[in-house]
């Protein structure tokens, strides 16, 4: 299945992995069939990189809405690789750095991945690469430009390079023509009604006799907030129920709707 | 009850809580059973930051209209963690600073929050620090992108994190997408005429008889305009008569509907 | 009555006067009600940060039409509040300095009253300070936000600081979020026919006959523009009449009447 | 009448007029009522301030069409005006100049009007000293901000200053509430039919029997248009005509039709 | 004739032609009656620069379609003019520069004008000179002013100024003002039929018999594109032709047409 | 035909070719009429260049969609041009340059091209090189200055210069006044159903059977797209069928129109 199939490849001769397993620290857990159809179409592109003669460059988008697991399958796709060179580049490690620094440390790792023979790049939440904000809207052209050319740029004679970038502002990278430079484009749903059974059926933290209703209430949810609620449900309504609930005990459904509603006022 | 709760938990091992107690300088009066809720749950995430293992990072803001209580609420949170860091960012010690500065001022506050265990960092009046004004509408990017991504960022192994923001702009923070990496959040509302009749019982300024009128007139006002209105009014309409009142005589509820209708024809 | 009033007060242990003189070059004369009730509630103001345990900082905007008589008024309570620091800080002495050196500057102030017990500042044409201009609207975010920060900042505990700006464009500052920074606001009216007949009245220049048209045509313009239009209608029709009327001879009321028409043309 | 009225007053200790007299290049002509009255009451403002006591600064502005004479005009006031100190700023001794340079510039002048006891300023062409463009629009903010404050600036003690300005564009600076600031508006308009025929009858260039068809087709253009007309038309059709017609010859008036028509196309 | 006529007068005392002559590499055809009457009244200027008293500086403005021939008329009235100081001032030779540079070199060519008895300056393509762009629209508002304000500024005593300017983007000159600083303005238009039959008789490419058609389908043609889809098609079908050609064989018709409907397809 | 075409006419005395090649790295494929044609035709350019006296400077657009095959085009121009002096100039190579200095590096390949007799100038993706994005919309006023005074700057002396342009963008470039400045332009349109199978047939991947629905499905796509699904296709539904498809198998249709689907989705 989905989650096999994850950790069926391991890295030959193995790229640092810390970065990308800090992106899915909660583990891989099967999330339902379209996370798997679009993790096997992706590890398709890797081994087309591999065989790839005419198109040593092959891109590919994952966009969804927030916290629907976008960075998570693209950190696994790239510890599944088997490529010696993958990298994230993320806003997280440029913080307060101005717009042409970003832009030279983002070169510098297509220049890096440029000297393996087989090399991936995750642009991890490129809304976030670009400082775009909704208003006005606003975001760096400059790095936009650089993304935009990079995207296009062929490798040198005998080097292939796969980037994986990640979005939850589609509609914003389809104004600026950043979806028109990747060579296909993947969305990652948030979970339906039975995707959301899946996970929670994994977490065991519901009595079975709660766990229909408890998905029911889950559906069309992001897998980052259905985490999210179960963890503040398992508080309890006074407090302190959080150890008995991890070592074994149940949520109690009623608190659980409680906290639900807190959320989705919103 | 409330005030009560308050005061039951007190630091352990104490963080500096000078500057949170500035947050509240007329004390915690219950105000009504929607501040004491809001002050129930954000505790619950005190513990769930204490006893979490999947989520080192927990987000909470709490918005509502102007001087509804939302800072003192949160320094109370604060000065009740019993966390080894707790830490106020407030736009009144940055004055001044240009936006890069201010940026890697906020970053420095969460790099050091990171060195111990629990730590909980107030943003206070998050508009203030990005430096929001309604016309344009500006802001600084740069502010936003920062808080954008530490919002987002995991804390090293084994350190966590609360993060309570404040404001009473939710709509722009809505629109600049700062809202949506918040967990939860929370709205902490004007006072009801039950709760205005609470705080101003409390504060025993008005003879018995004047209580429902005046708490009738005060419904649906932030508790700072309530506590401005009755010190105005402590005056009296031609001066000199506060220490007399604060020393136990009573409004004249007459003078208090002028001063009233002062406050309110803007 | 109003002047009296202004006057009863003088300054115990008096701040530096010179600069607020300049502000009410012709002197304060009674010109009606609204004012004197305006004056008689700063004043009230004034007592209350002198009392006041709860709120060491009390803020009032004075808004209204060009030339109304804001800063006349601010400067008068500055005069009779008989506090150890008064100061104004107006545009004029800041001319061709830079946004950030302005903020330093006002900066400066609010931390010099910090250091009096009981301190006054007047921030005097605050769409001036802030640079405002209705193309656009342009204005300096910059100070704007340092404003917006320092009319909530707390002063030190035991010091006390009012706050009284002045402006006419209201809405400017509704719209930057100025206004909801100021516990009170009053608006400072253009005379009415009774309010400039008495103006005109302690002038003295005109006959007794010619007082009612006088007045009449002088309805609903601010006491600035009626100074203006008694001291061009003295010069005479051909010039040279200016020293006489000044001596105790009267305005040709018909001379009167082209002079005002050249004014209100525009 | 009017020209005379302009030559009877001379300096007395006389201001550098060369600058002035560069403004009035073709002397002054008489050209109608409404131009001798603006220059009339402009001279009661001379002396206005000379024997003020309450206003020691007195504003003007003076607007109309482009060409209406304006500058002219403000020069002669400035000549006639008798002031040890009469200044005019204007944009062309300021090209190249950046905004900051330009408001020192301005604002020494004013200081060194501050020295005389009579002094008089001259704003000429204040959107072009603004830097104001109609698309956008754009302008300086800085300089605007400058003259809004220098305008309302009460000269030291004893100093008495008159400020005349000009504009073309009274729309914009009644936008950006450069109007509101000066005392006094007029409006130097352009030339009607029997203005014209003043100022031709002046010039002598054509038949008596071709003046009043010239003059009427020259109704309602502003008096530098009529120069520059009068100066083609001579050339004749042919070219060479010039000499003999300034010698006493006259225009052909189907020449001066022709060239008319090349000019109003537009 | 109209090439006649701009050969007949040849510089006295010789300014540097160079310049001039490269704006007219084809040499001056008599392309009809509008571009004569124009080079006509444009030499007439000449004349009145040389004879006025009144106005040192007589200002100018052509505009067109682009490839009208206005640069190429500008430069021959400047070539024509016999004047000792006659200089282009155009984009070619400021790329790169910054505005400020640019308006220093504008500025230089006045000041070096303002030094002969009669000088002649064009301002070739002024829309280029200000960085104009439709979108937006953006412009250099430096320069911009830079203009606005030596087309205004009186030459020193005894010095005499032509300016001519060239424009194609006649609205946007009107929306920043430009045009009203012109003293007259004339319309550079495309060639008619008629003119275009001139053209292309003078350049005899076409059997007398397809001459018609060929003129006929150039109705309403800019010179320059005539001369560009001349060339295009001289090189035949099949390539080669060019130089058969213009050693007296004639154009294919049908490949003059389908290269005509490659041009005007868009 | 048009692949032989392209092959006949080979460098004689041999511009750098390799930047070139790179742009076209999957050969040349005949890929139908219209294609050809514009081929043809840019080599009539060619030999303009060569010919010409009175037009030193030819200038011609390559515009279409995405992929459509614009820059593989005008390499093909460059390489079989004959031309001593052929340059690509790309935005890839100016990555995170300065406006200012691509500007300079962009007038040195023209000056470098005025160097050789003939020359020729690609210059491709001009949208990129101007820094282009549709929001705002956002792009380099200094570039496209720079680039609408050199399309139109004429060549010294004995210099000619063949400049080819490609764009996705037309109608921006349009916007910007810069279709305007070609002599000449373009359109490159995407494959029509014929014209796919032509270069299916030429890539042989599909059962003859299967070509036509194949073919069918790629109606109105850009060939750049083409190449991407069949690369994607090849790798078939569970991967590692790449190898035997370069070797003379062929790709499952179903496959096929799933990775379509997946493609188009967007
Ligand atoms: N298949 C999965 N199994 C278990 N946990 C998962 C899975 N996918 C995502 N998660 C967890 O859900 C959370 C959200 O996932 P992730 O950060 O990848 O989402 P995202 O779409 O990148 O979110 P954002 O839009 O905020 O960038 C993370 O904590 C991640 O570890
Ligand atoms: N529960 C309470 N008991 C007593 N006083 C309170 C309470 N809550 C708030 N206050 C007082 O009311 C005033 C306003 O509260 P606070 O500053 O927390 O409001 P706020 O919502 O943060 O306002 P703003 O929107 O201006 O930031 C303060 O003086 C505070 O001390
Ligand atoms: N009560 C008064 N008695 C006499 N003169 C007064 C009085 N009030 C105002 N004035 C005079 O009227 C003029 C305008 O007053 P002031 O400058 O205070 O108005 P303002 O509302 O601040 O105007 P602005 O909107 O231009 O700032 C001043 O010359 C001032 O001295
Ligand atoms: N009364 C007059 N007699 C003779 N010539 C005059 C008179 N008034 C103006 N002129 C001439 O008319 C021309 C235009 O006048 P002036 O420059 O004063 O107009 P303006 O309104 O300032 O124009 P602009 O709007 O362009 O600044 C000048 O050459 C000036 O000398
Ligand atoms: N009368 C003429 N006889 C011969 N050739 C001419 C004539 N007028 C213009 N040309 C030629 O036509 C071409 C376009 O002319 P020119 O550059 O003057 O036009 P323009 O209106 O300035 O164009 P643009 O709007 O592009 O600046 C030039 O090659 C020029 O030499
Ligand atoms: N005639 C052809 N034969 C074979 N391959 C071609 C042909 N034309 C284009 N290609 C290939 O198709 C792909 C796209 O072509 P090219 O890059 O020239 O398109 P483009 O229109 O410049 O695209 P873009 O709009 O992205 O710049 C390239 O890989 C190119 O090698
Ligand atoms: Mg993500
Ligand atoms: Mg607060
Ligand atoms: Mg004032
Ligand atoms: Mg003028
Ligand atoms: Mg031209
Ligand atoms: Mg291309």
């Amino acid at each position: 299945d989905f989650v096999n199939a994850l950790h069926e490849i391991t890295p030959a001769f193995g790229a640092s992995t810390d970065d990308l397993e800090r992106c899915r620290l909660r583990g891989i857990v099967d999330c339902g069939k379209a996370h798997k159809h679009i993790y096997q179409r992706a590890m398709l592109l890797v081994e087309q990189v591999k065989v790839s003669k005419g198109s040593p460059l092959v891109t590919c988008l994952l966009e969804g809405p927030a916290g629907s697991g976008k960075t998570a399958m693209a950190a696994s796709v790239g510890i599944d690789s088997d490529f010696a060179y993958v990298k994230i580049i993320s806003a997280e490690t440029m913080i307060g750095f101005s717009e042409s620094s970003k832009c030279a440390q983002i070169c510098k790792v297509f220049e890096d991945a440029y000297k393996s023979q087989f090399s991936m790049i995750i642009l991890d939440d490129i809304e976030r690469l670009l400082e775009y904000v909704a208003i006005g809207p606003r975001f760096s052209n400059l790095i936009s430009q650089t993304l935009l050319v990079l995207l296009k740029r062929v490798p040198p004679k005998g080097k292939n390079l796969l980037v994986v970038g990640t979005t939850s502002e589609v509609g914003f990278l389809e104004s600026v023509g950043m979806c028109d430079v990747f060579s296909v484009t993947y969305h990652v749903p948030k979970l339906k009604k039975e995707d959301a059974k899946k996970v929670l059926h994994h977490l065991d933290v519901f009595d079975d006799g709660d766990l229909d209703a408890a998905a029911e209430a889950l559906d069309d949810m992001p897998i980052k907030k259905l985490y999210t609620l179960v963890e503040m449900a398992a508080q309890g309504p006074t407090g302190g129920s959080a150890e008995a609930i991890y070592a074994g005990e149940k949520i109690d459904i009623n608190h659980f709707f409680s906290i639900l509603s807190d959320i989705i006022r919103y």
